[in-house]
C-alpha cells in the first residue's frame, strides 16, 4: 500500500464519518472499524460481501492420553459431524447472522465419508505427540499452510471478502499456549489456563508436561515451531490467515487458538495486523495477555470459552453495523441538520 | 410470578443450557442472557418476536438559551425529520438488524406536519426551564406516562415482545443527571459529562448550573422528580419501560438518558430489572455510576455516546444469538457427542 495515498484515504474517510449527522466521535468504535475496513478495502465506500466462518478441524497427539484435557480425543469427529448437521453452537451463530460456514477436516484421527459435506483437507490423521517428537515435519507444516491458502483462495472466488475462522481440535489449547509463549516470549506456564474445563489440579499438570514439552525443543523458525508444537488445524489457520491478507480481505480473529496462529502468521508476515479486527476477548485467561502483546482491543467480550469463531461469528454484525453507517448514514448538509453552535 | 416455579423453571432452563454440546458455561454471557429471556417469557423456548426501538423526542427549556449543551435546540426537531427520512444512525442500525423503528413527538418545540411519519404523543412544545419552574407540571408528567404506555400497549399487540429504546432532545443529559442525582444520591456534579461534545469549561459551566436547579428543589416521589427535572421524552420513557414491563416484554437498556428512566421507573416498579437487558455502556461517564448503582454489566462496550437507542439497536442479535442457541442447539445425547473424561 501507497503510503501517501494511504494518508489521503485516510484522512478522506475520517472527514465522511465527521460528517454524519451525530457529535464527532459519538460511534466510538464503530467509527475506527468503518475506518479499518475502508483502508483494507482501499475504498470511501467498502461492502461486507458473503461472510464466511472456516473451521479448521484437527486431532493432537498429546491428547491421546487425555492428561491435558477434559474431553476424548474422539469428540474432535463427534463435532464435526455435529457441524455439518448444524448442531452446534457456530451453526447457530452463523445462521443467526447469514454467514456461509465451511467446515475444513485439516488432520482429524478419524476416517469421514467422502460424501460429508467437509473440505478434505488431511494432512495425516492426527499429529504426533510432541512429548515424544515434532508434531509434524516441516513439509507437513508446509503442505498444510498452502492447502488452507488454497481453500481461502477459492472462498474469495466465490465472492466472500470478509472471513472469519473458527477451530476444533481435543488439545489444541496446549499447542496454542506453546506457540504463545515462543512468539510472546511469556514464560509457557503463564500461558496455561483451563482449555475447556480443567481442575486446578489439572492445570498443574499441564503446565508440568507443557513446560518440558517447551524445553525440550529450539525451533530457529517461525515455521519450525509451528511444525513442533503446532496442529494441523493450527498451520491451516496460519496458511488462511496468510492468504487472506493477501487478497486485502477483513479477517476477524477471536479465541485463544486463532491468535496463537496469528502470531505465527505475524511472525511471517509483520504487517498482518492491518487486514485483522479483533471479535472476542476470550476468558481463556492467556488470551487476555496475547491481546496485550498485540495492543488490541476486541469488539466484543462476553467470557466465551468455545472456539469454533463463535466470537468471530458474533462480531459480524457489528462489522456490517460499521460499513453500513460509513455508507448510509446523512450527513449535517444532507440532512439539513445545524452544527454545533459557534462560541467563538 | 409465583416463586417456587420460578425456580423450577430457572432450574430446568439452566439443565437444558449444560446439556448443550459444549463445555459447562462455555458460552459465557450468552447463557446468562438465554436464562434471563427465558424468565421474561415464562418458558424454556423464548422466541424474539419483531424487535421494536422506539425513539421518543422532546425538548428541554434549559436548552434554548445554549448554556448546558453544544448543538443548538432546532437540532431536535431536524433529527426527527433526519430519522424519518432514514439518515440517522438509528434507522442504519435498525434496518442492519432488522428492527422496526417508531419515532414519537414527546413534545418538540416544533409543528411537525400531519401527514409526517411519526407518532404524534406531544404533551407540550418543549418543557419550562427548571432554572425557573419545574420542567412541567404532575398531570403533563402522568399523562406522559400513560401516552407512552398507550404506545408500548399497540406496539405489543402487533406482536412485538422485545423492545429498546431512544430519545432525542438537545439537553436532556441536563435532566438525566438530575434524576440520576435524586435516585442514585450521587452528588450531582458527580453525574455530569460532555453530553455530546462540551469542552471542560462547558462541562464546569453545566455543573454549576445543574447544582443551582438540583438544590432549589425538594421533589417528595418519583414522580415528582420527573416532573420537576424531567423531559417530556424522558417521563415518556419511564411509563414505556413501566408498561413493557408489564407486558412481560424483555427490555433492552441503553445510555446515560435511557438509563436514567429507568431509574425513574425503578422507583415506581422495584423488580423493573427482572425485565431488563443492558445492551450498551456509553462513554458518557454518568453511565458507568448509573450501571454501578444498578450493579449490572451491559452486553457491549463500544464508547457510543449518540443515544437514539443505538446501543440497544446493535445489542440485537446478541439477544437473538442467545434465544436460538438455547433452542437450536444439539445436545450432547441428540449429536452423539461424548462428555467429560471420568476422573474418578
Amino acid at each position: 500500500m501507497n503510503t501517501t495515498s494511504n494518508l489521503t484515504l485516510k484522512n478522506s474517510i475520517q472527514k465522511k464519518i465527521d460528517l454524519k449527522t451525530k457529535p464527532i466521535g459519538a460511534l466510538g468504535t464503530l467509527e475506527a472499524l468503518a475506518l479499518k475496513i475502508g483502508l483494507i478495502q482501499n475504498t470511501e465506500t467498502p461492502k461486507i460481501s458473503k461472510p464466511t466462518i472456516v473451521v479448521f478441524a484437527g486431532d493432537h497427539g498429546i491428547a491421546v492420553k487425555g492428561e491435558v484435557n477434559p474431553f476424548p480425543q474422539e469428540v474432535t469427529a463427534q463435532m464435526v459431524y455435529n457441524f455439518v448437521n448444524g448442531g452446534a453452537a457456530i451453526n447457530v451463530f452463523s445462521n443467526t447472522n447469514a454467514i456461509d460456514l465451511k467446515i475444513v477436516d485439516a488432520g482429524v484421527n478419524h476416517a469421514f465419508p467422502k460424501t460429508l459435506n467437509i473440505i478434505n483437507a488431511k494432512i495425516a490423521s492426527g499429529t504426533k505427540n510432541y512429548q515424544d517428537q515434532p508434531a509434524m515435519t516441516l513439509e507437513q507444516c508446509q503442505k498444510a499452510i498452502d492447502k488452507a491458502g488454497d481453500i481461502v483462495s477459492e472462498i474469495h472466488g466465490n465472492t466472500c471478502n470478509t472471513i472469519g475462522f473458527g477451530e476444533m481440535g481435543i488439545g489444541n489449547t496446549s499447542s496454542a499456549a506453546l506457540l504463545m509463549s515462543y512468539f510472546t516470549h511469556i514464560p509457557i506456564s503463564n500461558c496455561i489456563g483451563s482449555g475447556t474445563g480443567l481442575n486446578t489440579e489439572g492445570i498443574a499438570r499441564k503446565k508440568q508436561i507443557l513446560s518440558e514439552v517447551y524445553n525440550k525443543y529450539n525451533p530457529k523458525t517461525p515455521l519450525e515451531a509451528l511444525a513442533t508444537y503446532g496442529g494441523f488445524e493450527i498451520a491451516m489457520l496460519c496458511g488462511a490467515i496468510l492468504k487472506a491478507a493477501e487478497l486485502r480481505m477483513t479477517i476477524l480473529i477471536d479465541g485463544f487458538i486463532v491468535t496463537a496462529a496469528l502470531l505465527s502468521a505475524q511472525a511471517i508476515n509483520p504487517n498482518i495486523l492491518d487486514h485483522c479486527i479483533f471479535a472476542h476477548s476470550s476468558s481463556e485467561q492467556g488470551h487476555t495477555k496475547m491481546l496485550d502483546f498485540l495492543n488490541v482491543t476486541p469488539l466484543l467480550s462476553l467470557n466465551l470459552r468455545l472456539g469454533e469463531g463463535t466470537g468471530s461469528a458474533l462480531a459480524i454484525p457489528l462489522v456490517q453495523a460499521a460499513v453500513n453507517f460509513l455508507n448510509d448514514m446523512a450527513s449535517f448538509e444532507d440532512a439539513g441538520v445545524s452544527t454545533e453552535i459557534d462560541k467563538s
